[in-house]
């Protein structure tokens, strides 16, 4: 089991941040494991991720906010500290259409995803026996005229179960601005196009239409604007005239796991960083 | 050097056409090399195309027509005759970038692309060098005020040189409808996206502002209406958060030389048909 | 449901082959769904795929090789007559990775794989639980020091279910040579590895030791010779100095499970022809 | 015009090594515009990629090494300081194939590889003309049976031009160990296969005999055993039973000139270190 921090920073670029942030660590007797960092040249920013185990560190989390302060007070950093013992809670989202959640929770068993997942979210009953067959709670909220009441229930849900993540694994309903609003940067959804083409409905039927070459899939921040959030990752598969809708539709199935896989892993393991609508992603 | 003849057939589907065909070319002793065909069964569409070698061939180019007319006929057949013999005659438009003018000139070169280049227009004189390295003529016509007259003079250029495929290299300007027109699916460009995402102007600009991870180019056919002409080829690669705009446009470069020389391949070879917007590649 | 015939040819390439077949197919009354063919000039070899509607076809399948009997011996063919209605017969063998195994049975559960998998067989007992959930027999049978024994125990089971397909889903046991030529053509593998780069054991480790930038996975027909059967299918996925060893082993397993599954799929679609060690993939 | 410095260093692993490291360039004022680090736990080795601007920096280059040293052997680290200022010399070999050669010489030109060629060496006189175009110094020197005496040839031409990397474009000689080890880890070569399949010769022909699906190539740095080198870069391409021997041939050749380029880029700007025959490219 790791037992790591990880240090989480942006703030304007300027001279001296990564000395600090070194000598802080270093005085405290980090044993620094992963660091990286970014610069926007254009924007003047500065964004790093730092990661150390915390078997030497000479400092309790409940201390580090007070003895980090004055280095954040310096460099106006935003900074977060996340602790990989502490496992996220995530719950998935799904309508008919089963693939992705079927691949997390493989992948949750086999370990790849360190996560919790307290519950399975649907509008529908079809996924209960593979929720059950993975021992994962599973809650049927149809969504009718009241949306504003399937809302509430699944809120009560989240709250009751410490949800930090929340994955759209093809959750076929839009979420309200004031759902989305409380989960900032916290809610993924895997859209089935190569984004920005083909946001909205249909996707798979418009990019067949259209005749491209390549089909894709999308993982992204939800935001209140529909299929505009900041991009966390993007896959594409090539196609020929001699696949039909279904095929489209099927080849792309394959995208859609691996692009939503990645996102959730790459969120859980605290390795997003988002500004200015993009995602920068410390891998 | 190839003595094939190319027969290209799109016509309503039913039974019997590709019996009627092979009987036909059978009859004439052809040497059939390739045969690929297509149905597209929500439209209730058939289209082939098949090469055979003209040695032992026991007709004519020229009757050929007359023979195959009562096939053509029965089927309803729209189809073109196409000899590997007969090179294509191609003008490529250029403007400042150069990059995709230069590695079609070296694919000509090499013999890769069998055609005949026999001029280069520019709105720019930046190309004349290179133009003259590998000995095609250079025109250099300038856009101004008086589009309709730079496209006056292209027209007789094309004209007097007896051009078949107008191939735009980064072409920086809109062509006329009433210009575009007279080149029916024998315009071929390049945009450097991945259509149908950030059609028009600057879009490694504002692919760089959405975020995304992937960028593309597509080439296709210049209908009237920009950057809407079936889609004969795209590809994309990948990017990240290090990129800068720059590094996009540099990585866009080698897309965009890749998939304009494989259209320009496709169609001089006489492996593309369109219907409904789309390409049907014969590859 | 489909009820579609498919024919599978190959020959001694010479004129007239298609003239006869579509002429032969179109007597008959058959309405062609799909037609793909090919030619190896270096070998002379004719090879074709033809699929069509038993609709309105005016043969019964038991009178089908009487009467291709004339043309099959004019141009000395090799042919096979499938019935999609005839869904193959595939038994999955597993060890303990068990994601490509959860993968298949996910395809199989949603249709994309049209077969019946009557039994699941391993040399542990890991995976009984999962077979379960699928409704699918598991049959563990330890592989101890009387290996033929135990392939005696298989091959009865085989019989049994009147199995026609074998796919070795991460089987971590070399079959014997008498076990394999009883199955020509009828045994996938996949191999961890983009081959015939790093054939045999701990391919993962071998790319992580030699410093590679990208790792692949090879689905392939088992022969008598250790991972030298005709390649079906490949692919790989990037990697950087930034993957370790355990990176490449979770990367290398979403290419196991694409590769694999796409060559069980065209398998059972009869897609597939193999001469000189290699396959036509008539996709 | 950039003008940075790149400070390259390996060392074993151990606390402080980032924080001496910033707080060394922050005392002396380095605007930092990279940084880049790696650790391999299992070899317990740190390798770091530092890039600043000089203008604001407080030391002259001349001084670096002495101020550096006291850090750098409290931490036995190798290093090196590269400016940007300082163009290096890359010299180009040639045979006949010169599509590498085209390719590299046009990215010269449009200032994505920012060095100085200052010549070009083949075997063959074939590409005099397109070094002319290029207004570089061409030399013949032909590879008879005295071998040594080209290599002495070669050798005075590089020193004589200060060369301090050699591409291999498409050069089909076997170098001598004795030169070999002159350039340690300065000669780049492209070998068109994915590495370490079809090692040596013939590698198209091999993976069409071997009937592989995708093909590929591969950018290493030369070491005294063939082929065996650290690996800069891959990349690979699908090919189908639909390709010839001379379409690999030709889709090989879209991969080589992207590999080779990109390694040589990655080179000339300091971006590669190297250890256990294997490399660690920060981009």
């Amino acid at each position: 089991m790791k037992n790591t921090a990880i240090l989480l920073i942006d703030c304007p670029d300027r001279k001296g941040i990564v000395a600090a942030v070194a000598d802080f660590l270093y005085g405290h007797n980090a044993n620094i494991l992963h660091a990286d960092q970014h610069q926007d040249a254009e924007r003047g920013l500065f964004l790093m991720r730092v990661e150390w185990d915390l078997g030497d560190f000479g400092l309790g989390t409940a201390d580090f906010g007070h003895a980090f302060q004055s280095i954040a007070e310096t460099f106006h950093m935003r900074w977060r500290l996340e602790l990989s013992a502490e496992r996220p809670k995530v719950a998935v989202y799904v309508s008919h259409y089963d693939h992705c959640l079927a691949d997390l929770l493989y992948r949750h068993e086999s370990a790849e995803l360190v996560c919790d997942i307290p519950c399975i979210i649907s509008n529908h009953p079809d996924a209960a026996r593979l929720a059950e067959f993975h021992r994962i709670p599973f809650h049927h909220i149809p969504v009718t005229t009241d949306k504003a009441e399937a809302e509430r229930r699944q809120l009560s849900l989240l709250r009751d179960n410490g949800v930090g993540l929340i994955v759209l694994a093809r959750y076929m309903q839009i979420l309200s601005p004031d759902f989305v609003t409380q989960f900032p940067y916290r809610i993924i959804n895997v859209h089935h196009s190569f984004l920005p083409a083909f946001s909205g409905g249909r996707p798979y039927h418009r990019a067949f239409e259209r005749g491209v070459k390549l089909i894709g899939a999308t993982s992204h921040y939800v935001t209140e604007t529909l299929d505009d959030g900041p991009i966390i990752e993007q896959d594409v598969v090539r196609i020929s005239h001699r696949d039909q809708l279904d095929d489209l539709i099927q080849k792309g199935r394959d995208l859609e796991k691996v692009v939503l896989s990645r996102a959730v892993r790459w969120h859980i393991e605290h390795r997003i960083l988002v500004y200015a609508n993009k995602t920068v992603v410390f891998d």
